[in-house]
């Protein structure tokens, strides 16, 4: 993501972002758009939008064209990233408290459904003939979200759930958001349905590699970054990890539930994982995934430019730290 | 609501959504879909879908050009329900448990988000020169929408609110989406902007009569009609009838809180709204509310058929007993 143009195009899309919410001030409506505020303001890379900016210009498009894409991607995230934060009862949100931690969950349901809404208004800036192109890809992707985020929950429950189900629950939760990013980007741009499709699955596969990035980082990261490992582990999350070592090893059930010492149990979830040879195993997986994308991404055939600025994106996603 | 063009648009309305939900099933996506086929079946009288197709038919469009909007709006319409419910804490919605009793507030929250979703799924099955038309008003409802559940929630937690406010808060959270469903049926059938705001203020007057005779019937409502007596005045909740009995009379509020016994509370209350003649004055205000509806209807200038039925979603608004 240190790639020029990417920088380039955080840069838009943070000044977009906020053009567009300068429009609904945090004072307002009785404080309904204060979450919202606080939501935005607490950073992140902007990865969605400069997806979709991105794939834009590799179109040949002018990047402003597609803002209202990388505006309505990004208040979508983070409206799911408020809702799902009251589901999973989360205190902490990049290092500061949740929207229904500082508000409560009435302030976290209403505001969630008004940035859904802004979400919406944002796209439907776009000009007419490419708004009815991509909203049917919003709102498939929007079901998608949901359904995701529902098998999410709904595995928390189970005892049984499979590697391939697993990677289905993560696809939907995580890459189709990344892969709508790009498409739409790319389609307002005006390339055509082979290449709109393209870019699609090259989402989709960064996303899974992304996704089973986040699941090492959780598992096995670098405290010293600042972020707390082994949550996972502790709420006993079916990651493909934790799938892949259970497969191996059926002891590692038996730590299931609240314990005594937090430290113990990671510690031994994390020795029962290498051992079962999860760790290699998820970095293989996100290895396959990176290759999918890089092949996708040599069959759109970018400018050097653009063609580095993408690898970049691949690199970023497997190498990063936090 | 018992004229035969409304009695047959109800039937294609429940029909149409029928069919829309049942690309979704019950049993689909872990249960996703589950509490949003559990409310539609709650039943209702699908006044907006009707007011939508009404409209249309009325502009000499064909009823099921309509029905994406009709599906819409009152997927839209029972979503927030869903999320309000959870909001209010509410046990029962139509005398059967709400969502988030029957199943729990993370599936009210997710599949109340997925219920928007399908709301926007539905939208866009209009043609693209009839969505690109209404969009725009069915976001700005939404949104506006939202803000009327804040305020509701906002005076909750305050003593000052005056009766304009209170108007304008039941005009967003109750009136805008009636008059959106008049004005977006009305411009899919090819009214034109000056038309189709008429729709849209005749909607808004019916909404605000609407409102007030909800109120009426929540506070001086029949019981023998299953309906809960009292429930605005047990949870103090600031309606016309209680700001028109503050304003003469400020021992009402000395009732605020949790009582003893309940079924005292509300006799105390409502004999003091009747003594500050907050019945009398709810009553008036609503008649002036379709006096202005039924203005608008007359300047539309409609067949005689439609002016009837719409004459009737006049009378029934003001004469319902539930």
């Amino acid at each position: 993501m240190n790639h020029p143009e990417l920088v380039r195009l955080k840069g838009v899309a943070d000044q977009g972002i906020q053009a567009f919410l300068d429009r609904w001030p945090a004072d307002g409506a009785d404080g309904l758009y204060a979450p919202i505020h606080y939501l935005m303001q607490l950073g992140g890379k902007r990865l969605r939008p400069v997806l979709g900016l991105a794939a834009a210009e590799a179109e040949g498009g002018v990047g402003s064209g597609a803002l209202p894409v990388a505006i309505a991607v990004e208040l979508f995230h983070n409206f799911t990233l408020m809702h799902d934060d009251i589901m999973d009862a989360a205190p902490l949100r990049r290092g500061h408290a949740t929207v229904h931690e500082r508000w409560d969950a009435n302030a976290g349901i209403l505001s969630g459904d008004a940035m859904y809404t802004l979400a919406h208004m944002a796209l439907s800036e776009l000009q007419s003939a490419s708004l009815v192109k991509v909203l049917p890809l919003f709102n498939a992707t929007a079901l998608e979200v949901c359904i995701g985020q529902q098998s999410d929950m709904a595995f928390e429950r189970r005892k049984d759930v499979g590697v391939p189900e697993y990677l289905e629950m993560i696809r939907l939760k995580t890459s189709v958001l990344l892969a709508a990013s790009l498409a739409m980007g790319a389609s307002v741009a005006g390339a055509n349905d082979q290449r709109v499709s393209a870019w699609y699955r090259l989402g989709e596969q960064l996303g899974l590699a992304f996704q089973m990035q986040d699941d090492l980082l959780d598992a096995f990261g670098d405290a010293s970054t600042g972020k707390l490992v082994g949550g996972d582990i502790l709420a006993d999350k079916k990651t493909f990890l934790r799938l892949h070592a259970e497969h191996h090893n059926s002891e590692v059930s038996k730590w299931d539930g609240p314990c005594e010492s937090p430290a113990e149990k990671v510690e031994a979830v994390q020795a029962m994982m290498r051992a079962a040879g999860a760790e290699q195993a998820a970095r293989e997986r996100m290895g396959e995934y990176v290759v999918k994308a890089r092949r996708e991404l040599d069959g759109l055939d970018l400018s050097p430019t653009w063609h580095a600025a993408f690898d970049s994106i691949a690199d970023h996603i497997v190498s990063r730290k936090a």
